[in-house]
């Protein structure tokens, strides 16, 4: 115990820690069942770092995201809990590999605190950290545990998938289907309503404010969907929604070099998503189009495969919606409105961290 | 552009740091010029992650490290540039890769930044990153930019080595000779001098700061030695000294089950730590084995495989020293002093921020 009566981190990570941590080394990780890694040296160890034995040829994927900045607007008032920003961290970083359609065979996490932070509390984030590795099929690791002048957490991700059989966002061709895994815009109506909300004196039933607050406690990485998606070749291009769904759409046409005609009418919309917009007064697409991290997956199928992709999917219980089609380039991305008008993609992509979608209800309630 | 004129997180991931990253994918990464794996997408795809295809067995490494916190004192009162805290986050990272014998084939990295960090400033940090990358003959291959309310620096580190050459801190046995790249304490001098330098009416040489700053602006991971070491049967452990010499000694023996026998003569002083304490009024031994993250390597070797083991390092013109040798576990470890005397090692081992060296400096001048 250090001066103020709370551990230092020796202690932190000899004992507070080992609960989470003990008896993996040794575990067997990767796709389906059939492992292509070990753990030889886990966390437990004790280690300079962790160590995977890959056992045959494989593609390794690799991926970084600080997640505790402005998006913890739900924390700072008190609507999220130690054990769910841990849990947010870990979701963050496996959406990336899920993106990929790897199998997530560990997560690294940055854990930095306060003095003042409790051995309880801290013991709380590793505990929101472990049941989301835990949730996604992976392991914690290890990483970097300290103190700071606030709470930090980062995290890093690997994956591990068949040689050849990576998602990138590169592969979209004109006349493939673009398709989504489930409704976007979720967590960032949250952000919309709930810091404004006493101020505009906005009131939602209590059930949809605890279904708001529950998509940020407990997001959910695809991974199932990117291990289906990978396992056939099916998708040509695919990402996650963790910039909202305007901005994949931009960027997956981007990368692949093609355009998109999204269809308005085929955008699936969460009930939640349009309370908000109602109560806020913003056009509920716009707003489930709008930076959101709902770590959904948005990919494109060859037009004849839709079909088997779509039994795939059904084979696991997953459903998946068919929001457009890419086109040559040079048709740039729109959206195509029942009547058949085209216009520019509604919403705000994320961009940092002053242009979320705070500009959408400034627009419409200045 | 934003408001304040300084550029967005897209505009700096697109345009101030496309020149560290283009070309990067296609790039042969891995052991000693045989490739073991491919970079396939690189930072330069901009995707979700990077992907590596490994095209044979090996042992992954993976960890992370965060950085940008107490040990940066030397930042804040200006002797650190931003090329010189980027460049640090992966020499530390890098060096836990260096540590398990693998080849660094990968760095991601975390860069957050406040509003007010120019894009010259921003892209300053970017190439530190980039220069240590290359220093140490891997790839910056991502990781997170944003912004944040203060610049916050971490990263996360990927080897690969062969399969079963890892080295890890648990094979050393009692008879094993305990060896040490070089120096250390020489980072720690310099945080124990230059904060109080003022204060205290310290003056050493220009030439002596300017070495001690040196040594903060361009650690060198031993990527080197630690690729010589497990090629070679040759250690049975080894461990970075990132926490100091004192640190490493002790967790090397708690991992393997062993005590140590550590010659006060064998350790080598740099001359600038002696310096530091001598004008300090502390033990240079102490402050040699004291908080420091200088990134040496300590290992354990075999009786009959020194001289097999030196002329591996000679021939690549890389030094180390015997220091002491592994005991029984019961035997303790503890420090021989000429006379034959034994005390425990001196120092104050790195355990969390608040007791770094400044206890050393406290106890010397009160």
């Amino acid at each position: 115990m250090n001066d103020d009566g709370y551990s230092d981190e020796p202690t932190r990570v000899s004992q507070l820690v080992r609960e989470f941590l003990e008896g993996q080394s040794g575990a067997l990780v990767g796709a389906d069942g059939n492992a292509q890694a070990v753990l030889t040296v886990g966390a437990d160890a004790k280690d300079d770092c962790a160590v995977y034995e890959i056992n045959k040829p494989a593609m390794l994927v690799v991926g970084s995201d600080y997640v505790r900045g402005p998006k913890f607007k739900l924390y700072e008032i008190g609507l999220l809990s130690n054990f769910d920003i841990g849990y947010y961290v870990v979701a963050a970083n496996v959406s990336d590999i899920a993106a990929m359609g790897a199998a997530p065979i560990g997560v690294l996490t940055i854990v930095r605190y306060p003095n003042e932070l409790s051995d309880a509390e801290f013991q709380t984030i590793m505990a929101g950290i472990h049941q989301a590795a835990t949730d996604f099929g992976t392991l914690n690791v290890g990483g970097d545990i300290g103190q700071a002048e606030r709470i930090i957490l980062s995290g890093s991700a690997f994956g591990l998938s068949e040689p050849g059989k990576v998602l990138t966002r590169r592969g979209a061709r004109p006349g493939d289907l673009l398709c989504l895994t489930g409704p976007c815009g979720v967590l960032g109506a949250a952000v919309t309503y709930f810091p404004r909300k006493e101020a505009r004196g906005w009131k939602l039933p209590r059930q949809t404010e605890e279904e708001l607050i529950e998509s940020w406690r407990r997001p959910r990485a695809r991974v199932a969907e990117g291990r289906i998606l990978s396992s056939k070749p099916f998708a040509t291009a695919c990402q996650d929604t963790s910039d909202g769904l305007k901005a994949t759409i931009e960027q997956l046409g981007e990368a692949s070099g093609v355009g998109f005609e999204v269809m308005a009418d085929s955008i699936p919309l969460d009930p939640r998503v349009v309370d908000v917009a109602n109560i806020v007064g913003v056009d509920p697409l716009a707003l489930s189009m709008s930076a959101s991290a709902d770590f959904q997956l948005c990919f494109t199928v060859g037009a004849d495969d839709l079909e088997a992709c779509r039994g795939e999917f059904s084979n696991s219980g997953l459903p998946f919606h068919v929001i457009g089609r890419a086109i040559l380039k040079t048709g740039g991305t729109s959206l195509i409105s029942r009547d058949g008008t085209s216009s520019s993609l509604p919403g705000v992509a994320w961009k940092h961290q002053r242009a979320d979608v705070s500009e959408l209800v400034t627009k419409a309630q200045p």
